[in-house]
């Protein structure tokens, strides 16, 4: 009873180079952690923002996200990881659908709470400080919040910048612990989390726990499928209402 | 220099009966309201949810709502107001407009918190109901509320059950008074907002302030117009890197 | 149907020269936004306090701040602003007035959390900071507070040292938002708020919201007044029992 | 070395009967509870409010009883209780006074977080309720604040209706274990404070502690005045500026 | 690289008829549950109380559990779970072990927050009430809570009386769900945890997701062990000086 | 009707020459203090931790210290005082304990919320730390927690290394007072309070008021008794079911 994950990527990967090689390098990634554990599969948007790094582009993913669950939902998923680190549409997937939806926010923070005292979580550029910052807020983990330090690397970035944005997630780690009193770090951003070894070797160099959030949500719909749960769905929440 | 406000009502209005007439009689309740104060426009999606009443709704409406402010921004607007209780894409509207975005949740909660000590929200139907805790969350105010009681009737069905929904909102808000300990009412619906002399009729009969969203609303965003006050927009955010 | 809007300066005006030019010029500026909305009327205290700049302070101006209250509630005032960032005597006031009392710092601080995530206030000597930091908890504010920042002018002095006074309040304000997090501003003294063009001069140069409390309590109380709004009378409150 | 105590009484003393039956009733009942500790005195004042049930009846008792604050301060005093449950004017008496002074209300709240997990107030009308539920929130201990119950008895109708007093006490003592879960019990007022046997009574029959907030207060101020302890006088404050 | 996994019971498992079952009974549950993830070892104390249901129990078996944390530690385990609900000693091995220590109280509390707003914990007598309640706040999820539910059944009666447990944890669920509100809950006692089916039974009639401490806290043993992470250990804090 | 007041020391008494001298030492000053108010009695462990200065410490002090606990109570002791700044198995031995059981952790950070806004405590070495954040936390006061400093001398080196300590107790409490914005200190070790004329020495160097557990524990615990008032015992709590 090996179960069916499907790990939804909220942004555009029908065009250009970078779509493609996101989802065949992310399944690979999911199903080397998984091992036997799982089966994976990993969808995109045909039409949606390039990145999520705004509320805004949280917004333009929203609705054609939200059919990629009702898709996964039918089609005999046994769990779904919204797979942005700003948890995109996690409540009303869950609305939508019965099976568990991991979001790899709220998933490696509360991971993050079993470790630790307080977090800071690293992440990209300043624009998606405010989105993660009301999202710890929305769980309730405001006060073990020590930090939000983003890198100021763009997402489109990333790979041309790969040397210069490790070296930014340690100094920035570094500051996170000796400034803010982090005893604990969080990766919060997808495209970081998928780095090869990335995780590993923040955490070999600060010497605190350094969470993958792919990882986390992958742990956790796993188990939430072993264990027969999901979220709770009191009060019942109707289907929308959409024309 | 009387300011131009744009009320955005993020469904659809382009079709059916109900769709025009609610833009018609949001327009002239609106400009009702401001007399000299201000000038008014209202609009609606073409596509979207037929109501907010779930995440998944609200889901559906983020991208067209937005494509409205942007508009909005554009053409000459001097404030706008989101025309939802639950205050769709309010932050993303904020990242991609220099113009007040004013929303009625969030400026009738703090209206509320002027007024009283513990609030409770009047609303619809059950499955709006974590949209408001979450909201009411989000702005900080979870201290100051009491609970949030629907009435049980959808929003589609509110003009042919005006007398029970009217029943029930004075039965429920007795009920916030008298067992949840609220001293002040919202009504928590845009819907309901808009129903002649409602809000009138529910503070002479329960004897607590009970606020109309839409009229608040419409103060603080010519309030704001008026003193030249805006969002603040530190940390600077980017625009949407949408397709 | 144009409201009276009574403004109550809670200290002596009657005697020295700052007393009578107070009173007419709060009155000028207080017309002069006001326009058509709302008749206003400025009163001060025979006997009181010079100025507001400790809790001791308050206590004298308590009980002649209150017998103002009660005439102008008498006397056919609309609303009442209590004027005094520190929004003294406002409880008492409610109990004694059915009309709307607005207090200064009450309504920036909500318009505050309306604009930005963190607000700073600037206000005049250190000896207020204890009373300002006790309001905002008062109000249930407390998370949103980034700094209370003096600028070491006595409300006697500002006057004098009008440039001097200017300057400060302009490296405070930087302070606040590169050293403390803040992204709003609030001006916490009634003496600084009527200061022409200070607020506007302020955050034209800071870049971030910077809130006039005497121009926002003015605001709020006429939106009030037109809605057909005041405070919550429940727990009705008896009058007080004084000799 | 037995420290001298002065009591405020912040109401009117010197018309009618109950004013110096007052002095002397709390004069003894202080004087027997020292022992040896200390020597008491007890003033009130000339004009004042006849009891404090009211934000009112407070304002107007502010100026008069620092007066008293500053005469003991000066007349060789070594701490002062300010003897209203409501802790008038605690914050400005010390601002005046290098000697500790002591509220009854926050002594008597961190003695019940000393003895339990929640706890509730008794009091007399419903009109303090909300100062005294403000007196709580300011003191940080709302989240340990079970309820606050009025027993619907005015201050002055104590005297005649003492058996009717106590049964009310018990039976909201009771209610505020069974239906709040309350844990421990407060009397909130001086009056019943001063009542003969009436905590103990209370103790004995509900079978949790009962706390007199008079005792309370005396032994924190013997015990700060022979450990050399006062409030913090950081940030210094100045002395008020009044006419 | 399979892990192992020791889980430690902190209870008396050497004398009469109880303990060498209950060594016996949860070894054979833990390895069913994680089948080719993870090799289980369960060890008791020689010494110590005979049940965990008060906070006098945990200080009886706080020494003996930290000898076992330390030999599991030096023995080869890569992870240990201590095992009672109120995850007994938990700071204090974490101080001694650098392997991960899972407390089931901690990670079915955090997997709670995943899977719904607000919690229950359903659990044997009224003494242990206020262990729980301490842990809650400790963690810092006391705002998620919505009520700890004895059903009045001492640990050693469990086996006597699991008809009548297993209605009253019903009967106590539906309570939860109704009255306080949960919409998740979680058997908060090992001893039921291990109950064959108790918590699928309890799911599935009650409607919400039901948390078992044993499984979550088997399931983020082996996640923390596949994923290299343990609890963070800065400070560094030094090992006991113990004679 | 004198108290008598058992003070119990969490450590090993029995060996070495500082048991002995400690025993005497802490009797002399306690009587010293409680001159005729009452009768001391300090007792210490035959077995147990050397100091505590760790969870781990405090794991193997709980069960002996519970020993002397009931003892105490069985006794005729009126009080106990828990000679530990930690206030070790406080929860416990208030199960156990019909007598007041007073933790001098818990009286003095409720003293110090008394006397000022924010405190600091000061504390010996940096494996503390976490213990006591976490009491600070149980007892609902972090939002009045400045800071918690250690010094970096153990408590086996106090005796040797007294003047170097005192430098840094007084380098931290100005760093307390400036850095963190604490107005009141708490020497957060029971072997520092016991140190002679050392609080007094801190509080003339500071300006702030620095408090001394040991004595503040023992005026509560008199204060207890006179007033005969002892922790609430709802919900009753049975003993403990050890073999």
């Amino acid at each position: 009873v090996r179960p069916n994950i499907t790990y939804i990527i909220p942004v555009t990967t029908s065009e250009g180079a970078r779509g493609p090689a996101m989802l065949r390098q992310r399944c690979e990634a999911l199903a080397a952690w998984a091992g036997e554990r799982a089966g994976i599969n990993v969808v995109g948007l045909e039409q949606g923002p390039l990145t999520i790094e705004s509320f805004a582009d949280e917004a333009l993913a929203a609705a054609p996200s939200l059919a990629r669950v009702r898709e996964a939902s039918q089609n005999g998923a046994d769990a779904i990881i919204m797979g942005c680190y700003g948890d995109t549409v996690l409540e009303a997937a869950r609305e939508l659908s019965p099976i568990p939806v991991v979001g790899p926010g709220q998933a490696s923070l509360h991971y993050a709470a079993l470790l630790g005292e307080r977090f800071s979580i690293l992440t990209v550029v300043e624009s998606v400080v405010p989105m993660l910052r009301r999202m710890v807020r929305l769980y309730g983990l405001e006060p073990r919040l020590a930090s939000i330090l983003p890198v100021g690397v763009a997402v489109a970035e990333l790979a041309s910048a790969r040397d210069e944005t490790v070296r930014r997630l340690f100094r920035q780690g570094r500051r996170a612990i000796r400034r803010h009193g982090a005893d604990t770090l969080v990766v919060g951003c997808m495209s970081l989390a998928f780095e090869p070894r990335l995780t590993e070797f923040l955490q070999s160099e600060l010497d605190v726990p350094v969470l993958n959030p792919a990882r986390i949500a992958l742990d956790v719909a796993i188990s939430l499928c072993n264990q027969n749960l999901s979220h709770s769905r009191r009060p019942r929440r109707p289907g929308f209402a959409g024309a």
